[in-house]
């Protein structure tokens, strides 16, 4: 309407983001104006390529640009245990932390009766496949905290037990750097009922 | 590293827009992984068209697809009154005001020692020029109330005075400090209604 055409087809798209509304798509359209020629065709490309150029590993789930991806083909690793995660951003948490050597299975969501997601909807049919085929003794689940999360570790951990293969969940509890009288109630007990021996 | 490489240069790119740090360039790109494929490339398509299909005004410095501009081009409006902004974004803002009919100017800038931007680096020379060939009555000064708008209404005042036409500035019904494309409708129509002669 009062937007040269270009200006406000621009801005319909980046309204298309989380938390972006029509000021902040504004700004953005009229900042893209003034954007290097050559950084708004990188940018357009860009985002041409991560529709294109990535799909889901076959066997783990995750974001890859090959299939097998670089962690399920790294005979390196730990091949006796998986960590599962609800998505690929969770593994990308994980390897940051440069501790962990074993695979990981992503969900890419995670059971919610409320929306309608069951088993078949997420990454399950595919871990228990794995577990046959693979020398497996131990599964990491690591869901989030959430009721959802909970939800999901619990079904997944009474499903992979009866195979004798080890169940584990991540430990809760103060995050390091944090004050106790800052924490939730919640986290407080699961910080007592986690402790440690010294 | 972490990332896969279509990730982290679609990261980059969004880290490129104002505002836009580490953490919501991550979220934004893997957002834009479970975007429809048609939405994607729609935002790809309109990125460069912003870029290739805008163009500014000769006549009046604003941003537009056709050039001389529809405002510009428009014989119904006031061709005596020109109301000069800093930003294409504030004709916008007062284009929504639906009362104004005369012209406009964009300086596209304002004077600024301290960046070293003079009369010669804005729109200011074709300023004059329209005044010397239109039959302008008025000259509605509307940079922006800060140091920079005002030291640039000041002297567009001692310029275009001595040629004998009516320079007024918008009224101080926009509070002190605040940009012209964040004002609402009302107050915008006050300030235009209000103005005072320089």
């Amino acid at each position: 309407m009062y937007y040269p055409e270009p200006i406000s087809r621009l801005m319909e798209s980046y309204m298309k983001l989380p938390g972006i509304g029509e000021k902040t798509a504004a700004r953005l359209a009229f900042y893209t104006i003034n954007m290097k020629e050559e950084d708004v065709t990188d940018f357009a490309k860009n985002l041409v390529s991560v529709k294109r150029d990535l799909k889901y590993c076959s066997n783990c789930g995750n974001i890859t640009e090959s299939d097998p991806c670089s962690i399920c083909s790294d005979m390196n690793r730990d091949q006796s245990t998986i960590l599962v995660v609800e998505q690929p951003k969770d593994v990308i948490a994980l390897e940051k932390m440069q501790d962990y050597q074993g695979l990981y299975h992503v969900l890419n969501g995670v059971l919610s009766p409320i929306e309608g997601t069951g088993p078949e909807d997420i990454n399950i049919p595919t871990l228990l496949k794995r577990l046959q085929n693979e020398e497996v003794e131990e599964v990491i689940v690591a869901t989030n905290a959430n009721v959802e999360g909970e939800a999901t570790a619990t079904y997944l951990s009474r499903l992979i037990k009866p195979a004798q293969i080890r169940v584990s969940r991540l430990a809760h509890g103060l995050s390091v750097g944090s004050d106790i009288e800052y924490a939730d109630e919640v986290t407080l007990l699961k910080a007592v009922q986690g402790r440690t021996e010294m």
